[in-house]
This record gives structure tokens, sequence and C-alpha cells, in this order.
């Protein structure tokens, strides 16, 4: 479009630049829940908007298995990509940051700043790799606190996360209810299935099967390129589905016939190879598996033990939604969330979003979900902030 | 139970034994969909019960994607485990060899018997590899049509078969409607779909990840056994389903508390390894990414130019089958076939059964599939056949 390239577009253009935030320098670690000790810990995190004077409008936004701080707007003026919920977030969206202060922070264990496998380990100055101690969603809820509390928050407006993100969400709401105002966990679940886990470990082999895994040591070399792409194109099948990729790809070739040969004929297959290969371009396969197993191990109970059902949540409004094509984090475990809650009386709203795209919907831009959100925030920061 | 070791029991046993066949001798090759040209072919087959006089008993059996000519009985007496349909097949049972002769084949391009990458090829005297050809769904069936023929059977009572076994049910009634007399295509599709092609090649790209596969080229050494397994640990969760899952694993450790390290936690996990160990100890890498290519080609078309619509098929009756939570071949993509049929005015019955183990119910014990399978035979047999 042509205000794309207009001046005026380009003096809009939201830049947002990373910060770091250290702690839990020796001897002072952090314990994790395995019992081991963490630190020095480092989260990379970007905010966009203002706190206000009373540090009321603090909106947490939580990512999912291979995503950033990087939420929203351009990290410079020559970034050509904008941040990964971009549709979501920034002045005038449902995610307003002209009226709320948005902090991302990258996950525990991940490779997009924090600390993680791929990070140096100060006491031996070499690649952690393996010896860098298993993180659960818990652990990652337990390091936000730090940054949320660093960044002078005693109580966080909303909390919204998609997937791994819903599952930070949930976290934060069983263990700091005291810092939750509300609540929004989208597509995603309380117990990972057995079937989710499932394809977390499938991904897990693909890379532990290839040689230049090593055990988690590679740094000093090429990496399990093949590993982790064959992971990856597990994970994009399952953040699809049937019916989206009816739609998107069909049985469309990429050639003009079949090639009677392993090259790959189909666009979808094409898909899949260039989804593997720009992932090991920018993701570290360690990384992977420390974010999938985490998301194993997470499980908040059933029924009558579920971890939600706390007298802490019963001024804590949600709003829960889920997506009818999303077969990873189907709707029944959003109901389970809504249930749980239920039982302390909350506030909760929920709504199944009518949405193609699998699970991968909660990152594309929808009428639905934008009007909810933003709705719920508004809400929110009506009673509470101003 | 102590009647299995009775001298009765043992008496019972049913033994059935491998033959082969062997045509296509050069200079009369097999000519394939691709053009190519191959031959030698042999197929291991074998045959339960008694071709009546006039020949019109036959049923022939198609087989899934990693399965065999031994579809029920034993191979010997020492034998432990019965053909993989057992259940179904034998003196008494749905399909019943007391009345019907069966047989069964190892598909072309497969690895327990019949011609395919693992063979020799006889004009080098070494391995095929990737120098076998390409082969297709209708490959496969035209030369099983040289076996039935060499058989002596002019028309085939009935075929029946699941999964990449159901496609070649469809495929002889496209090629030689005229040698059909009835078909049960179970568990299905006329059409593989993206996300079935999606799981197929990160499968045959977790085959060719591996260092060890070599190109195809892995006969004289270990070959690709990590790359098969991952291969094979996504079949299987394609198999099931997330219900099953929940049903036959939920969350349960294999051990009595978490690791916190990668080997391995739940019980879901252990049984993906066990079977992507065992299927490397029995399958040919190749034979996977030939046969799973075969599926992804097999595509009879779409709604008016379907290729079930054809007035050949006007007489020969169907039952078609879907099972509730298979998810790889959905009761839709059943419907369609059944839509297609209804076309010809052809006589088809379809119903979709409620089973909860996913695609695998075709293969387990099922009192209705059983009944369905039974009664539509019996009719088939009293109306031609005595």
């Amino acid at each position: 479009m042509s205000i794309a390239s207009s001046p005026q577009a380009e003096t809009a253009r939201l830049i947002v630049r990373r910060q770091f935030y250290t702690f839990a320098e020796p001897p002072n670690q952090m314990v994790l829940d395995s019992g081991a000790r963490l630190g020095p810990i480092t989260l990379a995190y970007e905010t966009i908007g203002q706190l206000n004077a009373d540090r009321s409008n603090a909106v947490l936004i939580l990512h999912a298995c291979s995503g950033d701080a990087h939420v929203a707007g351009y990290s410079s003026e020559s970034d050509t990509r904008p941040g990964w919920w971009d549709n979501m977030v920034g002045p005038g969206k449902a995610i307003d940051t002209n009226i709320y202060f948005v902090i991302c922070s990258n996950i525990l264990g991940s490779c997009v700043g924090s600390s993680g496998p791929a990070s140096i380990n100060p006491a031996t100055c070499d690649f952690y790799g393996l010896s860098f101690p298993m993180v659960t969603i818990g652990d990652m809820v337990r390091a936000q606190k730090h940054l949320i509390e660093h960044l002078g928050i005693r109580k966080l407006m909303a909390l919204i996360g998609g997937s791994v993100g819903g599952m930070q969400v949930l976290q934060w709401c069983v263990d700091y209810p005291e810092m939750v105002r509300s609540a929004i966990p989208l597509a995603t679940t309380s117990r990972h299935s057995a079937q989710a886990i499932a394809f977390n470990e499938v991904a897990r082999q693909a890379i532990m099967a290839d040689p230049a895994w090593n055990h988690g040591n590679y740094y000093d070399g090429p990496g399990p390129a093949h590993g982790l792409a064959v992971a990856r194109m597990i994970g994009h099948v399952t953040y699809l589905s049937d019916a989206a990729m009816r739609e998107k790809f069909g049985r469309r070739l990429h050639s003009s016939s079949l090639s009677f040969n392993f090259g790959g004929d189909f666009e979808v297959e094409s898909y899949l190879h260039h989804q593997g290969k720009k992932f090991v371009d920018r993701f570290d396969a360690n990384s992977l598996l420390y974010i999938t197993k985490a998301a194993d191990y997470f499980d908040l109970g059933r029924d009558g033990s579920h971890q939600l059902i706390r007298p802490e949540l019963a001024k804590v409004p949600f709003l829960v939604l889920s997506f009818s094509s999303d077969w990873l984090y189907p709707t029944y475990q959003s109901k389970a969330i809504v249930a749980a809650l239920k039982k302390n009386g909350s506030d909760v709203s929920f709504c199944e979003i009518e949405a193609q795209w699998g699970h991968d919907a909660f990152l594309l831009p929808n009428d639905n979900m934008n009007r909810l959100v933003s709705g719920f925030l508004a809400r929110i920061y009506h009673a509470h902030c101003i």
C-alpha cells in the first residue's frame, strides 16, 4: 500500500528496544522446582507505553514456546518485520499501548536474550548446554516476578498469553494471585495432554537423534540443524489443522507434475521445509528441548483438586478464549479451566472463537479476539485504574 | 488360559505359510504409473481356506502401510504372534476361512517378501535402494492383479482393506471393476489430505535427516535406526487420538517422580520409544519412504470428476466404514467416497463405527465391525456363490 512508504507512516513507526535485567547473583541463586539453584539469571524484556503514576496499568504479555520479548513494533528503523503480536499490541490496538504499559519478557530457558542452555555459565565460562537445569512453567513465572518487582509494579492490571504463554498466565494466578488483577489465558490448557506430550517427545527425539546434537554440546559447531528442522515441522503440523491445511494448500503441487522422487511435490511440503529451515536460523535446539519439557510437566491438577480453585482468585476476573479449530489445546481444555475458576465464584467470561487456522489462530488477526480482549481490558482499566 | 496349552487347542492352531509369485521377467517388465519399467517382480502372499469349484469365493485382503501378507494364523508351530488381523480372519471369524478363500499379499515396494528398495536388483546384483522406481497405489494394484490371475481367479468375491489397504480397494474398483464383485474400504480416503501428506513428509524427513540413511544406500551398514524410529513415533501419534491417549496413558509417569532430565517421564513417551524401536527391528526405512509417497500421490479426484463415478461400478455393492475417533482419515473422507459411489446408483452401505482408538480402531477387535463385515460378506456369498 502506498501509505506504508509515506513519510507520515515512517514517523509513526513504533520502535521498541530490548532491555535486560539480571538477578539471582550468587550466592542468592533462584531455587527451581527441581531443587536446583540457578544464577545469575538474565531476562530480556521489552516495554511499550507508559507506566501510570500509581503503576496500575501494567499488562504482562507471556509468549509461547518459540516466541520472544519482541511482541510488537520494530527493533530499529531498518527492521523489516514487526513483533510477533503486532496485530494485537500497539497504539490504538486491542492491547492499546496509548493506555496500557505493556511488558513482555523472553522466558527462562529460551535463547532470545534470556538465560538458557545456549547462555554462558559464568561459573565455567562455557556454554551451559545440558548442564542448564531443567526449568518448569513455575520457574519461568518466578523469574518474571523478579522482573515485575524490579519494574516497581506490585500488581499487574492484566496478564495475557496464548499456548505456553497461557500456561504462564495460569501459573501466575496460582503462585502470585495477590499480584494479578485480571487474566486472559488463550488457546491453552491447565494440564498438558498425553497427545501434546507425545508430539513434544517426537520433536525432542528428532533433535536428539541428530548426531550433531552431541548431547547438547554443539555450540562450537554447526548444531543439529536437520533434527531441529524436523522438530519444527512436527510443531507446524500441530499449529494448523486438517481444515486449515486443506484451505491453505489442498493437494496443490509446487511444480507442474508429480516428481516421482523424494524431493517433495506438494505445496504443504514446501511450507514445512521452509518453516523448518527458517527456525534453524533463529532458534536453539536445546532451548526447544527445555521449553517443550516445561510444557509437558505443566499440570495444575484435575477436577476437585485443581490448583486454580483457591479463594485468592475469587475476585480476579478472567477471560478464557479457545479457538474452534485448535486441536492441540482443544476447547474442552479451556472449559476445564473455566469449570475450576467457576468454583471460586470468580467472574469468568469464556468464548470459543470460530476460527479456521487451528492453534495458530490466536496469533493471527481476528476481529472477535480483538473485541473481546480490548473490551475486557477496558472494563478492568475503568474499574481500577482511573 | 489353560485351554491354550491343551492338545485340542494345539491341533486347532491355524498355520499359514508364506508363498511367492514372481512375474514381469525381462523383457516383459511391468510398466509403472511413472513410466518406468520394473521386473522381475516378486509378491509374497498367503492364502487361507479353499477356493471353491467355480472360484467364486475369493476375498482379497489389502494391508496398510507397514503390514504384510501374514494376515492371520501362525507361520509355524513355534510362532508366538498371530497375523495382523487375526481377530477378523480365520475359521468361524468375520472373514470366515471355512467359507471364503482369503488371499493377502505384501504390497509392491514393501520389505516383507515382496519386491522393494531392500530387494536385490538382478540386473546389478546389488540392493535397489533409491534406484527402485517410485510406485503408486495403482502400481501395487496392478501387481496384485498378476497374482490374482496367477491363482486362476477371474472375479474377486470381495476386497477389503483399511487405511492404505482401503486405498488399494478403491483403486482396484477404478482400474479393474470387472474383477470386483464387492468392496469394503475401511478407515480410508479417496484423496490423501494435506494434513496426511504433512505427517508423511515429516516422517520421511526424519529418515532422510539421519546420516546413516546415506541417500538410501545403507544395506551394508546399520541403517537409519534413529530416523526410522522417529518416523514411526510420528505415525503412532496419528494412529491414536487425543481421547485414546488420554484413556490409555493420561499423564501417568513410568517412574515414581519427575526425572528433570530428557530420558522421558511419561508412559506415553515409553510407548512411543517402544513402538519406534520395535519398528526398526522389522521394517525397512526406504520402504517406508516409498509407501508413504504412494499414499500421498493417491487421489481419485473430487466431486464431479471423482474416478469412483463410473457405470461399471453400478452393480458393485460397497460397505464403507469409518471410525468416529479416526482423525487421520476422518469420517467426512469416507462420506466423500460414499457420495461418489451413490452417483453410480450403487448399493452402498455406510457406517461410522463408534470407537475410541483413533485410526488404529480398524485393526482392533470391534463387535460392530465384525457384524457389519460378516453380514455383508454373507449377503454377497449367498447371492453369488452358492
